[in-house]
This record gives C-alpha cells, sequence and structure tokens, in this order.
C-alpha cells in the first residue's frame, strides 16, 4: 500500500500524526473489503436462512467504510464537521457488522469479519478522540 | 426511478411510509450526482483556486451521499443504530457543502448543489426525526 | 433530478446532447439503485437458494452502474478512451443481470430489476454508438 | 490487509490461484486509494490550472478501480462475462491516468500515482489472460 508515500508527497502541511492516519485509511479498507468478502462467502453457504441480518449489515459496513476511507484520505482544506459524524457511523456500523458477526463464529468468515471490523470500531474511535 | 416500486415488491412487510422513504433516497442520490457535477463543473472554472474547498467537499458529500442511499434503501434487517448516526453524517455533510456553495452563489452550478444539499439535509432531518 | 440543468451550468462548452446525456446518467443511476434493492427484496425471500446468483449479479451490476454514471456525469476533460470500455463493463454488467433476474420473473422486484437492467444496457450501448 | 485469509475462508471450491488473486485484489484497491489521495494533492497544489485532467482522470480511475475490486473479491458464482470487460475498463481508466500523470513527474504524488497505475494495469491483464 501507498498510502503513507502519498500522504508525505501532499503539498499540503498536514499537522497529524502521517504513519497513524495512513495506518488508520488502511484498516478501514481492510474493513471494507473483508465485509465485501463476509456478505459474499454467507451467500455461498448452505444454511442461508440465519446469515440474512449478516449479510445486510456486512454491505452496509463496506458501503460506510468505502465512503469513510476516501473523507478521511482526503488532506485538502479537511472538514472536522463532517469527519467526525462519519467516524461516527463508520464506528456503529463496524459495531452492529461485528455483534452479527460474532454469532456466526462457527463460520471463519464470520470469526475474521467480527475482529477486523472491531479493529477498525476501534482504530475510528482513536482517529476521531486521538488523531483529529 | 423505480425506487417506489421496487419498495412495493419487497418481500417484507416494511412498516415506513414507502412514499416518503422512496423520494427520500431519490432525493439523496439527486444530491450525490449534484456533488459530482459540482465537483467537475468547478475544475473548469478559469478561476480555479477559490473553488479548492467547494471540490474537496463536493467530492466528500457525493461519497457519504451514495453510501446513505444505499444503506437507506435497504429493507430487509434493517439497524436504526447504524442509520440515524450515517443521517446525521449525511446532514453534516450537505451543511458544510451548501455553505461553501453559497460562498460561490455566482457560480450557476453552486447555486443549485446549494439549493439540493439544503433539501438533502432537510431530508434526512425528516427521515431521522419522522420516519424512522 | 437536476442532472440536466447541472449539465447547463458547466462552465465547458459540452458537444453532446445535454438532454440525452442527463437521461442516460439517471437511467444507469436508477439501475444501481434497483440492482440494490432486488439483492435486498431476494435476500427477504423465504426460498433463498435459487436466488444466490441473482444477488451476486445485483451487486456487482449495482457497483458498476455506479462507476459508470460517476464517469458518464463528468464534462471536464471526458476521456472516450477509458469510458467506452466501461460502458462496455456495464452493457455486461446489466445483460448478466437482466439474464438471471428474467429467470425469476414470478417475484416482481426481479421483473422489474431485469426491465431497468434492459433499458440500462440499451441506453449504454446508445451512448457508445451514437451520443459519444 | 485480510483479503487472502478471507478468501481461504470462502465456502467455495474456488479454482484460482488464491494467492495471486488476493494480491491482484489489493493493487486494484491500493489503486483506488491512491488516485484518490493524487486527486486530493493536485488540488492543493499552487499550479492548478495545468492540473485539471489529472484530477478528473484521477477520480474517473478511482471510482473504476473500487467497483473492479468489488466484483473481483466476490467468488460466489462469478460471471467471466462481465469481469472481463471489466477489467478491460479498469487497465483503460489505468493507462489514461498513468499517462497523465507521467506528464507530471515533477509532483511526488504524480510519480508514485503513474507507477501505482502502471502496476495495476498490468495486473489487471495478468488476471484476465493468466489467472481467469
Amino acid at each position: 500500500m501507498h498510502t503513507l508515500e502519498m500522504l508525505e508527497a501532499h503539498p499540503r502541511d498536514i499537522e497529524l500524526d502521517l504513519t497513524r492516519l495512513a495506518r488508520a485509511v488502511e484498516v478501514v479498507e481492510d474493513c471494507a473489503t473483508v465485509c465485501t468478502q463476509c456478505a459474499d462467502a454467507c451467500l455461498a453457504e448452505a444454511d442461508l436462512a440465519p446469515l440474512v441480518r449478516c449479510i445486510r449489515l456486512d454491505l452496509d459496513c463496506a458501503d460506510v467504510c468505502t465512503a469513510t476511507a476516501r473523507v478521511l484520505v482526503r488532506q485538502t482544506e479537511p472538514d472536522d464537521s463532517l469527519i467526525r459524524p462519519l467516524l461516527d457511523a463508520c464506528i456503529a456500523a463496524c459495531r452492529s457488522c461485528a455483534e452479527e458477526c460474532e454469532h456466526h463464529a462457527h463460520l471463519r468468515h464470520c470469526r475474521i469479519c467480527a475482529e477486523v471490523c472491531r479493529a477498525c470500531e476501534q482504530t475510528c474511535r482513536d482517529v476521531r478522540d486521538k488523531l483529529l
């Protein structure tokens, strides 16, 4: 990933810790991909009915994480009044998805997805409370 | 647009006012497109420097609206604990973008974009406070 | 929708028929939303197993249409060498999704989705062959 | 990134080389992020006018790569007739963006972005010609 290298090449003087910011963006993007993959893996399970809520929350979490990563990585004229509630929404999406995936921990894809969502939830909290 | 017709074809018994929900989704999607168009139109202006913040907020607002419309339109196992903060984020994105566009009201695309963002902001508020 | 009004407000002299372009963008966006809704409605059906392929193709078609609409609506320095293959990809996504949905025409959401995908397929063909 | 681990946890028997597939998805996602960052960094440059085309192609490439990564990573009922033209579109988007960024190689973010786009172009070619 070239996220940090690109942040270092940004013409503006960014006042945030670039290493932590780059790492946060990558965690959020990883979560978007893992949620997309978990929805897809659930869809291939033989016993689909108990996974309907999981698929739905995976899709939501993937969409919210994708938007959050894009907004977070932009460093020209960042607007805290928008980034903070978006991080709150991302925290909520990750928490809902993690809670549901934890009910299906016998499925390896749900177990990994739960862990990745919990890590993303914590990362977004850290960005909101310590980085911004 | 077929948003309402599709909501009516949903197998679940949706407890929301479908006409208002369909209209809300379309307002949020219209805002996503108009913000994409405003960023693009700003980029074609001769005097670009004063529009940098506007372009950035247009891009953010487009991304947040796209995610919000997708989450809002899904009616299988909807999760209020995620939709509410996402609506808050969408309200914040629309407000920031509208405020900035209002500074450039001599440009027709910014004037339209400001109006559409204000309408979207109000729609998201109504969904959060009256529809859900 | 304000797509046409925004195209008319663009500072560049756009050589395309703006009414047809605006209409095309709206058809592609409608298709993105309808596919998102069809995946969601399928997920709520009691007999899920026969709909797995449909859900997958709905999700793909929604993602491809979302990207296509964004690229198509931008009129600053448009690049035909990118737009044409993207329209081809959108045509392929709509065709695959329509074919699958047509197998489930007893479900109203699949019937509508098939029609909207066919309309989008034709619209993208028209843009590629007649508008650009 | 957990892309490979999630592919290994997929219930279907995937006939592709999972390590190469996971790597390809991550290259395409990296390209999406780097293009988002290059557009943002260009926007912060003092001399904006020569970068207008670059910003536009960065935005297009980010959107196309985001859709491509999502479609590519899904392994339930994959449809080659859609993935192949989407890879073609991604190759075209990366090539256009790389060519433009190469004209601005004095800017470090454009230099990195050109390299990442060229790598993504080659990766998509390899997936299309050797992996699928």
